[in-house]
């Protein structure tokens, strides 16, 4: 029989709302450089820095800030004025600063696996997830907090071994094919995707066909899910 | 009788060095500003900007990165070219790639402490501790590494609590008072303080006197402090 030793959910755009606020700071960038290029072509250009950088800034809010900076200086062949980059300084200051936004239906499934072992597992900037797991509210709901600097199997192996979690018995939510759902399957979990209407073009993944690959709508779906699985055996 | 179950050590400046590589660049930034004022003003300037960014940043290079660029800003009010700016990109970009350079006598202490856990702790950007841990091929010789947004009694006693491990049988061994030595001898554990010649400003708190605080010349001395005071009782 199927059984779930831990549930590991990610946190960004599972959750709580993410995604939305890099795209509402996407558009001022792209605004602010309106003289040097139809938004899309510059939100182009933003990606391509993004994915260079990385391998040297990783995930988070600081590294989308360095990379906005170097993008302004390269559109306007270093044209940009001072107060322009102050400008997207800004930007990324209101980012740092911004509420944290459940999404529906994510407190009521934590609340139906209450005396399961939950561990959340995100990645990005230390500081500012631990920020915003502190403003969530949920920080009591989980027996562990891990934020790593990449998803890999690697990162989710080192994880499920300072738990003392076998990855046959480990399930994992999230919003990323790429991140959340991919590299568990890979190790012998179980991997549950949630879409979220934004998702950064990174995460992207191909679905692949897996007996251990479940999707859902939202997270108020779990619990039944999991009750499911584990009846099934 | 006193008995360490586990040594926890500080990375950046107590096994490799890192603040060289801050005044290096803190250096070039200066003469990048040479219009603005001298070295020390700027200097100055740099670091209220970086303390008052901390809350917000954290620690790690990318806030120092975007700290350098706040301050480039706003000495010059906001007449600082994009060239320049990228300039700041790059000397971030370099300290990024820059080799790990051990401390003599770190490797050696740890050969003497084998077999004992031991349990690297350090602060800073995830990604670029990350790399610093696997390029200077120490890591094998950690039951954990354990990165944290800052080094303070909460973080401490989530990390003792996460190992099992009792605050009066763990001893702290690093270069900043303030973050490797007083969290710990508040929580009840021994400090062990081993000066480096350069320490950022920030890291600077005076010594208290206290039973359980010892310091040491460099880390060649910590494998016979530990068993005196383990046979001392």
């Amino acid at each position: 029989m199927t059984a779930f030793d831990a549930i590991g959910l990610d946190a960004d755009d599972t959750l709580w709302e993410n995604e939305t606020f890099f795209r509402v700071t996407e558009a001022e960038f792209c605004a602010l450089l309106a003289d040097h290029g139809d938004p899309e072509a510059i939100a182009g250009r933003l990606y391509d820095t993004e994915s260079a950088n990385l391998a040297r800034y990783g995930y988070g809010i600081k590294g989308f800030m360095l990379s906005m900076v170097q993008t302004a200086i390269e559109l306007t062949d270093g044209r940009i004025e001072g107060r322009q980059i102050a400008r997207i300084l800004d930007l990324g200051a209101e980012m740092l600063a911004h509420p944290v936004t459940l999404l529906p239906g994510g407190e009521a499934a934590l609340d139906a696996l209450a005396g399961r072992r939950l561990i959340l597992i995100t990645k990005g900037d230390l500081i500012d997830q631990e920020r915003k797991v502190a403003a969530s509210g949920l920080a009591e709901r989980f027996a562990g907090v891990e934020i790593l600097a990449d998803k890999t199997p690697e990162a989710y192996a080192r994880v499920l071994d300072a738990h003392g979690i076998a990855a046959e018995r480990f399930m994992m939510v999230g919003n990323s094919m790429r991140s959340d759902v991919i590299p568990v399957l890979e190790l012998g979990g179980t991997g549950v995707f949630i879409p979220h209407a934004l998702t950064w073009n990174h995460e992207h993944a191909e679905a692949p066909d897996h007996p251990r690959l479940h999707q859902l709508s939202d997270m108020a779906a779990l619990p039944d899910l999991v009750a499911r699985l584990e009846a099934a055996g």
